[in-house]
């Protein structure tokens, strides 16, 4: 046996990951097996390199990283190309989940595009599924130049930023599910990561959130959802929650009808504390909660019975979600007025189908009217305190 | 033939406009009938100021007006009160005309509601018939004090005005019409007057403008419409039409997709020239042509066939007017931004149903195509000049 055959054969094995049948041979073997092992390893540290570079190109995400590969594997410890990979893997992980749910046919549709400034994104649409109506998960890495306008809009809420144009970077993933059946409640989450420099150097943050926008109001789906959100923030901080929690119900408001949109979770924004390592830690335990939190209740509800006035109340809730949208979120504001905006990216959190009726009041002790309760006013799900917040306004 | 009989005859026959059965009569019965047309006329009068009265509080308008009936008898020549009878009057005759369109069972529903500082308005709303998917036509009446804001936001369009919480009055009629048939356009107007009062007296100003947005582009209806709104233009200043047609085509600008809402029409504001008598005049030509610029196009395609895919079409471009009315729309904004907004009133506008697909582009050489080209360039319906203007930004 030569050696070349002799370390063919020992990768062979290695592959399978038995060695019992060179249990028996002489000890010259041995030292071939030796060097073979390693080259083995070497071969193997090769192919896992190249694999590696495989899988960022195609298999376990949804598209090419924005950011070229090589740049992201020299850049592995800086926070940009931590946030990169883990928006992607996000991406990957909750779309492969929701597919799972849909007919074989379902499935997303991949579009990558970049910005002409700086960066880009990754666009993932599923429309008309059976079980989803239609899904969209975007990710988006973008740099560039920000104008003064927008640096005073950062300063109003805090920052202390030069006044003039600056350099920044900012990398998020978001998604909006907005399931058919109207038992499955919509989800909307969001994790980004903000870098601005200016004289004084680098300032980073970090924001986000996940939000249920039920149709019909399920107590043990609510507290499951808030639940999971909870062990979540938990884990880094047990201050967390509470004031997350307050902070999306204070924020998901339709200001002119005086109500939620949904049952919230939570949401918080400027996060530079405790330090950026353990903030990217909490930030990706919140991302990685999003499927438990969501998931069970989309296979609890996806075949339950409903008719054709549970459809038309859900269009008509959806035509609320499409208000909050279009006038309150700020990040839809932002993305719209901004010069060069992919607007199809960040429209996709509209639902496919929307209803607006004059002066519809659900009647008195109805499944509908227990909704709008709880959408004016939010409730402690968790029973951690006695009293919550109130909505800014009470409704005309 | 006593006195009495004459006079009740001759007012009998004055009634039918008849004189002949009187004219072989002797001298001393034209003495008594000079008396009794006298007493007629009187009469006459009398029930003629009843009758108005009547016809303010139910008979032909839609409810009883805003501002109390014996207040706008005594300042008939207040432009307060001239506005609100003829926005009452315009509401009237285009619900009433829009009825005639619809089944025998389709009626508007009529709701008069108050505002606590001052003043309310008549929100007429037909839903769900056979012509007209949605009809909304609404009157409001409004007075009390501006805010700083909202003093600012005007003297930023270049009103000189005190900058300090201000008394103000407004009045105006707005409309929004979604028929069911995707070949009949959806028309809305609006036409207000606008007093503020500061230490230098009372300013005034009228505003407005109507324009059509059609699903198929039909050229025939566009140039029926324009020259309809050309005609009520050119009695009064033969370059208004040109002028407020392009600042429709400016304000009802997508701009986030660089595309129009639809073929435009005409809209202006600021509007204290020549002089208050002829502004009014003006205004109301433009209110009295949205009826023939419209209804005839009901009339011509309410019963054109359509299918599935016309259908669709039609929902998602009444996603893209829920787009300009909640993200551009300046009433719309400053409505659902004033506390004590009646938001059912605002959001009337929308349409019963909406779409939103993901990249929705239509096939090369298809009416969806032909109709969005000239919403990306605006069109010179009535030939008048060799350029039109353009689009703000080239979409995407």
């Amino acid at each position: 046996m030569s050696f070349k055959v002799a370390v063919r054969s020992f990768k062979t094995l290695s592959y399978v990951g038995s060695y019992k049948k060179i249990r028996d041979r002489p000890l010259k073997f041995y030292f071939a097996a030796f060097l073979g092992s390693g080259y083995a390893w070497y071969s193997q540290h090769k192919q896992n390199k190249a694999e590696m570079k495989e899988i960022i190109q195609l298999k376990n995400y949804m598209a090419e990283p924005i950011t070229p590969i090589a740049h992201l594997e020299k850049t592995q410890d800086d926070m940009k190309t931590q946030m990169e990979l883990l928006i992607m893997r996000i991406q990957a992980e909750f779309c492969r989940a929701l597919e799972k749910e849909e007919d074989e046919e379902s499935k997303f549709k991949v579009d990558r595009w970049t910005r002409n400034e700086g960066g880009g994104g990754i666009t993932c649409v599923l429309q008309d599924g059976r079980v989803f109506e239609k899904a969209g998960v975007n990710i988006s890495v973008v740099s560039g130049t920000l104008p003064p306008a927008a640096i005073q809009q950062m300063k109003s809420r805090g920052k202390n930023l030069e006044n003039k144009e600056l350099p920044f970077f900012a990398a998020g993933v978001s998604a909006v599910i907005h399931p058919r059946n109207p038992m499955v409640p919509t989800i909307h989450f969001n994790y980004r990561y903000f870098e601005v420099t200016d004289k004084n150097g680098v300032q980073w943050w970090f924001g986000g959130g996940t939000d249920l926008t039920p149709y019909y109001l399920n107590e043990d789906d609510a507290m499951h959802f808030h639940l999971t959100l909870k062990h979540a923030c938990d884990a880094h901080d047990h201050s967390y929650y509470s004031k997350f929690k307050k902070w999306c119900d204070d924020y998901f408001t339709i200001t002119h009808r005086g109500e939620r949109r949904g049952v919230g979770g939570i949401f918080f924004d400027d996060m530079d504390y405790p330090d950026q390592q353990n903030a990217f830690k909490f930030v990706t335990s919140c991302a990685e909660a999003v499927i438990p939190s969501y998931l069970p209740l989309v296979k609890k509800h996806k075949d339950d019975a409903y008719g054709y006035y549970e459809r038309q109340w859900q269009l008509l809730r959806r035509g609320r979600y499409v208000e909050f949208n279009l006038i309150y979120d700020r990040g839809t504001k932002f993305g719209l007025h901004t010069p060069e905006a992919r607007y199809e990216s960040i429209l996709m959190s509209l639902p496919l189908n929307a209803k607006w009726e004059y002066m519809n009041v659900p009647k008195p002790n109805s499944p509908e009217e227990k909704l709008m309760k709880v959408l004016k006013e939010p409730r402690d799900w968790l029973h951690l305190e006695e009293t919550t917040s109130q909505p800014k306004r009470a409704a005309a």
